[in-house]
């Protein structure tokens, strides 16, 4: 038989049948490429994946999508015995995890884009899947379609991965990049974002990094062996910044990122530990970073014996998301076929996390001071006082206009930050104009 | 339980046992991470990994394998009944065809590094893999650590993939780093990689292209669910290129790099069909993989729902490659306490493959001519003839020295390098100085 009857025949098998959870722009795509790629996908499966219900909250605005299939009661369908995948698309925490800890317990595998939900409460979600012996898979819910949880969870699951840095959030990223291009204030190029729609009405999950904190806790918790929640990630959003600290920023050669940073460290008390963090950053302007426009996302990983690694590609979309989707549904479909499952949540090293104040960095500090003899001295002996050296200092302006730009080495951040408090404190400082953490200088 | 306690249990629970077929550089790294990574290994799949076995040529050369693991029987350790797994490091046809699907046969899973023969017979190992039910993995054979055949036979599954482009091979690309850095010619900067350890002593395999077409009959296979073997892959290695190739390259903005392109396309037929080349071309300087340096592997996808991504990262060397086999192992091993297996061949589509001629590319042609009334347009009455529209046209010099450079717009291969054999006849032609195919232009 040849590999195409064998695929043809595919087809005349029992169908798998998918529950759709949500029909948005992506759960759109999802019904779209589920009809269009039919054929292909019962080839690479071996059985047809057939659409055997989609929950949504208005019915008659879905007018791609067959009407009986439509429901407004996300409930019975997770419940229902003919279903074998859920696909959720809806987001947020409730009643999305009801939904699928619902399904997760009457044996239905679950492929969801939903980062909120697995970074605040993955564990019940994973312990619900292992006790039933399915699948939770959810690479759509960090960088949309470029592969990189499967890679995390799978190929580099003989490597010791020591770190994981990158752009998650293609919105913030796309205003800052207008920031950088423009010169505008952050309202501003918010108000581009909102206006072309890269910005949802409400930004706060994007602007204030809630979005890439969740994905920075799933990213950590599959890189380290170990359950990281987004509570447990250090948080600093991007509405703070001005067209000044980006101004500061081309001063040095760099440009602004919100980066999300996950790293294997040792604690005060010499233990392995977990250090993950979303946090604005002034990265050089030759770093691949740089360069990772608009709604783009970038990750790379650093593991001991594969060295460094990028990942680049579309990090939102109806498309991307749900090219990840299905990538995730024929994972779970083929496992279905084998009466199997795949790998599920590895958490064993269980390592510690670090508090933030613990975690090395280094800043970027801009003073405004008066230009006097002993001012350098006394914000030289501030820095010492805390024990923070300084790698670079720079004096922009003369007389009243003049000011301080100083670049440390690194070091722990809470010294750091209550250097930054020390020297508001100071007479001869009239202003703190400027302070970011920066990442990615070659020197330490 | 805790996390950790049930790590700790793994260790103590009976091993998946090893054989190692090959212990050179990379068999080194990996004997290296079993040992220094038993613990968090056996954490993962659940079960402790052991080595049981290695085969090596000569016994006396690995101090550092336990002796009683050594063997020279690599024949006799494949069929072993305590053995689990075979990780394969050999390289090349046979014996190790012969030995793997021995392995294979007798219900052993097998990780392979070999892309020589996964390109050559990957057919026949795939089948004997499925009829025993066991797993066949070589991620490690196509860019080293990069992860790049699981997104593309997972991650991807959902999606169709138009469009593999990368450098595959890191051997070629240091010395045509070298050449465009130095103005080297080819043989000085093949003598700079042998003597830094970047070229093997017969370098046949990497700078004719056969390492790179392997590799490249492996993507597209993968890619576009077609058995795709070296033989059906265009192949042109770097050794006919000069310094002044390298030089006319610089004059358009552009460097030469080793690609391997795999693409889905539709033949005079009108048939879906797949098309599988390796050779020089000149892509423009801005493009991101004309920054990809020395031994280092780039490799983008472009698929219809997930847009373009992109995979950096190192392509050879010993840990990266056994960081590769170790991912690759894990997954393997988890299968098999699991008592299951991965996704098999996925060959369904089995799309014919498009002769080179037929394939669309575009030149760079350089000639010498004799500068005088009426040279253009013969040689432009050479393109038209064979149907090449030029896209652009520059003379440099004057006199005896005269030198066209063109550049064509897209048509089949065919009518190129017809259009060459023409010009090369013509009087006025006093010499073809260089051709070369040019890839990444943004237009047509």
């Amino acid at each position: 038989m040849s590999a195409q009857t064998a695929a043809a025949e595919s087809l005349d098998k029992p169908p798998l049948r998918i529950a759709l959870l949500g029909c948005g722009v992506v759960g759109t795509e999802v019904v779209r490429l589920l009809r269009e790629q039919a054929t292909d996908l019962a080839a690479r499966v071996g059985r047809p994946l057939e659409l055997a219900g989609v929950a949504v909250r208005r019915p008659n605005r879905h007018p791609d999508v067959p009407a009986h299939l439509l429901t407004t009661d996300a409930a019975a369908l997770v419940e229902r015995d003919d279903i074998d995948v859920v696909i959720e698309v809806i987001g947020g925490i409730e009643p999305v995890r009801t939904l699928l800890l619902t399904a997760l317990k009457s044996g239905k595998s679950v492929v969801s884009a939903n980062q909120a939900l697995l970074a605040e409460d993955g564990a019940q979600l994973h312990d619900a899947a292992t006790a039933a012996g399915v699948d939770l898979y959810y690479e759509a819910a960090v960088a949309g379609a470029i592969p990189l949880l499967r890679p995390l969870r799978e190929s580099l699951a003989g490597d010791r991965i020591t770190r994981v840095l990158g752009i998650v959030n293609g919105t913030t990223n796309f205003i800052l990049s207008r920031m950088d291009a423009t010169g505008a204030g952050f309202s501003e190029a918010l108000a581009e974002a909102t206006a072309l729609g890269y910005a949802e009405a409400d930004p706060t999950a994007d602007v204030d990094g809630f979005d890439a904190a969740a994905k920075a806790a799933i990213l950590a918790g599959l890189a380290f062996h170990t359950r990281v929640t987004a509570k447990d990630v250090y948080r600093q959003g991007i509405s703070e910044i001005t067209a000044s600290d980006i101004a500061s920023a081309k001063a040095l050669n760099c440009t602004v990122k919100l980066l999300a940073i996950c790293e294997r460290t040792i604690n005060a008390e010499g233990q392995e530990a977990v250090a993950v963090r979303v946090h604005p950053a002034m990265i050089p302007r030759a770093h691949p970073l740089a360069g990772v426009g608009d709604a783009f996302n970038a990750v790379f990983v650093e593991a001991a014996a594969a060295g460094s690694l990028m990942f680049y590609g579309r990090g939102a979309g109806g498309s991307p998301t749900a090219s990840a989707i299905l990538g995730d549904l024929v994972a779970v479909a083929r496992n279905r076929v084998r009466g199997s499952h795949g790998a599920g949540e590895s958490s064993y090293a269980a390592l510690r996390i670090l508090p933030m104040g613990e975690v090395p960095t280094r800043y970027h500090v801009a003073l405004d001071v008066a230009d006097r003899p002993g001012v350098l001295a006394a914000v030289a002996g501030a820095f010492a006082d805390e024990q923070v050296s300084i790698q670079t200092v720079r004096q922009e302006g003369r007389g009243d206009d003049a000011t301080l730009v100083l670049v440390t080495h690194t070091a722990p951040d809470s010294a750091l930050s209550a250097t930054v408090r020390r020297l508001g404190e100071m007479d001869i400082v009239r202003r703190v104009a400027s302070v970011m953490r920066v990442e990615g200088l070659t020197s330490d």
